[in-house]
């Protein structure tokens, strides 16, 4: 995909790339494997601090899980142009697994996870519709209400 | 494999293929990458109403949950099928997760989870057996008790 | 990798491999994927019994779960080497789900899942560095307190 195109589309939708995650302790942002990469669990973050922390039924609304949704797969965009420096050698992406911290009877982790779905597709077209689990979870990281693990396919390395 | 054998088999075990599942909003139910295939999470329906919904441990038993769970994965050989338009190039499945909507003293995931791992043994034979991660989850969309999600490897494509 | 440095280093860090786990019903340790590996989940198992199990936030501390996610990471290192029989061809380590059973306001699964992902660079230095998702469940299988999946890299086997 093109790089500038990407950044450009991000400019219209009003969002920025925040800094990309740095490596922290002994896990990493990105691995490459091959054409695929996988990037690492993201959590809603602004200047450092959880978006929308909470629990799905309890503190956090939908409307406000999806917002952390699609704050978490802007980071993983952003860890991702880390990693490569560009979104030239990005393809499309392939799996998101959308983690929402809910209570027993709440049911629209669809509706949550879509915020990071539509966002993705809003950015990258076509190459961003991707195969996909949301699924609830207790807790979460910095009592995040979202987390989102992504992986996706990139152009061959000329070395590879 | 072979697409007669399979849909043989599965009328011997008295199952038929549900309609596959319908592309929903920005994610689709399957993603083909080389040889693998990711299935998106599958909870269990018939008719589209969620069979055995609630919380392994409160309202649901073991042995329903391992009902939902050979549904899901009836219902993720369907994604599959529907995208694949049949199951020749299914070569075998890889990798299963399986989240169970459960109490924090409930520890019966595994049989839980048999339901869809020994179903595919039934079905595919030698090619079902996969690795598979089994775990519990606060709550699942549409209050469902379990969520499958599948890798599979297909026969290469001619043109990748 | 060098399976008898792998193995002299384990030594070093006081930790012997346990036996590695048989294959159960219809789902086995490992897969094998070309050069990928999936790892199955992991629990963290002495002599056949659970290590601190139960859930952090209620009667596990962040110690003990740490402790069990290293433990849950020599098994996965156990089974990969029982599958392969050397550690000769494991290249590196891709990915880990490091799954924390917890109460709603737990919030340290990061500190319990570097457990596992310090314990790998310890063993396995460079080659240990790899992408994560930590995220929280209401429970795991036999009431463990924490389960660990991983996908390693291999090198590439000669007939494929």
């Amino acid at each position: 995909m093109d790089d500038g195109r990407i950044m450009a589309r991000l400019e219209e939708l009003g969002e920025e790339l925040p800094p990309p995650p740095q490596a922290i302790a002994s896990y990493v942002p990105v691995v490459r494997f091959g054409s695929m990469a996988f990037v690492s669990g993201q959590v809603a973050l602004v200047d450092g601090a959880p978006l929308h922390p909470g629990t799905l039924g309890v503190d956090v609304t939908v409307e406000e899980g999806a917002a952390a949704a699609r704050r978490a797969a802007l980071q993983a965009l952003s860890a991702l142009r880390g990693e490569l420096g560009t979104f030239d050698q990005l393809r499309r992406i392939l799996k998101l697994s959308v983690f929402v911290a809910s209570v027993q009877d709440f049911e629209a982790h669809p509706q949550v996870a879509n915020g990071a779905s539509d966002f993705l597709i809003e950015v990258l077209g076509e190459e961003g519709r991707h195969a996909r689990a949301a699924v609830g979870t207790a807790s979460l990281p910095l009592r995040s209400s979202v987390e989102l693990e992504m992986i996706v396919e990139l152009e061959p390395s000329p070395s590879s």
